[in-house]
């Protein structure tokens, strides 16, 4: 939890979906249009709002200029990749990462997270840019899973990739182009499944970067699914072979 | 194609996001709050409008009280079941068909009928009540693969269940209370799979009636998958099974 204030910071924070948690108003605030944008969008948003005197803002703020607004923003926790290995070599698992390559929906984000957390992948790593990032729409659509996986934010896929391998995970990428089928692959492995954007697919530094491109087979006309599909499909597909294997030395 | 009338059946289907391809408007026609709408609405869905006199109106509404407003609308065309099975027969192959109980969202049952149509499934079963059926957001949603699929709409999927067994089918339903993991089952029998609304699984009389009870195994702790995520993960998995049967046959 962190505090923001002044009338832009605010107006932003509610504007690029950013969680609100709580709004403080100075009482007796003036009406102008960012104050009425903030408070339509805090009212849309069902943002608690609570109006406070003068000298409570000034405490809150710590002194500084806030304008009559003060918001309570909830920052998300992104974790580092490293850590997300360590973790999984201290519970013994062998890793399971899904990489994605500039999603721009946060429905399909929020989708994959969530089926990334049902199947305990370690870890999400998202591009720091040309990719949506955990906001507020991301967590609703991934039904809170966003709390419960580690998601990690990189500023190159394609060295991360690299970075992975020298680490001993295998990466296997899902593009229309693979050569072989997504269920001819081996899962057991330590791995990181690179799912590419909607409709794009992935990028070709990163395609170059994966030690195999897999497809999703298809009989019908439109070629292709949507990404959260697909990119859900090969996780639980992987998770199911995992689970064999792992039941299979035990 | 078909043509529609009136200033309130034209803003209905405007409001309920149905097709509509093209407006024409009586030249003259004088502004009013419902007139406001249907050309506020038309330019947001981009519908092409076209002014016309109201002769020309007179003869497209063949004579009716058409008050200055005519539209084309597409109207989606719904299979019924019987085809369906006939359809699957005729091409030598063993039905696979997904039941759909009471879809609510849009955005779902455009995302599963789009990954039926890439396994080739030859059809797809939603409630007439309680779901909601192809509309334009739907239609988008599936990337236009309403276009490759037979649809159908069936009073009671329940009903339509023993239906279904009666002509051979085996039914399965996808629910979290199933007692076989998805993946322990046979996939390679004349099929058809029902797959539950968002958050509220199958319902009871649907359930009681599917042959067997399967569910998605989970390790995570948000213990439910996205609908359009869970059936779509179900749907390729049968699809994979079917073609390694059918190849291995070959």
């Amino acid at each position: 939890m962190a505090l923001i204030w002044g009338r832009n910071p605010v107006v932003e924070a509610l504007r690029a979906d950013k969680s609100v948690e709580r709004l403080y108003l100075a009482e007796g605030l003036r009406p102008n249009p960012v104050v009425d944008e903030i408070t339509r969008r805090a009212r849309a948003l069902r943002v608690q709002t609570q109006y406070l005197d003068r000298r409570a803002l000034d405490r809150l703020a710590d002194g500084a200029n806030h304008q009559g607004v003060v918001a309570e923003v909830e920052e998300f926790e992104y974790a580092e990749l490293d850590t997300v290995l360590r973790r999984a070599q201290t519970a013994g698992e062998r890793p399971l990462l899904l990489l994605l390559d500039s999603l721009q929906d946060p429905q399909n984000l929020g989708s994959l997270i969530r089926t990334a957390e049902a199947v305990g992948a370690h870890g999400v790593v998202l591009p720091r840019h040309r990719s949506v990032g955990v906001t507020a729409a991301v967590a609703k659509a991934s039904a809170g899973a966003v709390e419960h996986v580690s998601i990690v934010r990189v500023t190159n896929l394609a060295k991360a990739i690299v970075e992975l391998k020298a680490q001993g995970l295998w990466v296997l990428g899902l593009d229309s182009s693979g050569a072989q089928a997504y269920d001819e692959a081996d899962y057991s492995v330590p791995l990181a499944l690179v799912v590419g954007a909607e409709g794009g697919g992935l990028h070709r530094l990163v395609a170059e970067r994966c030690d195999l491109l897999v497809r999703l087979p298809m009989r019908g006309r439109i070629a292709s699914l949507n990404a959260a599909t697909a990119g859900s499909i090969v996780l639980y597909h992987a998770f199911r072979c995992r689970e064999r294997a792992r039941n299979a030395f035990n």
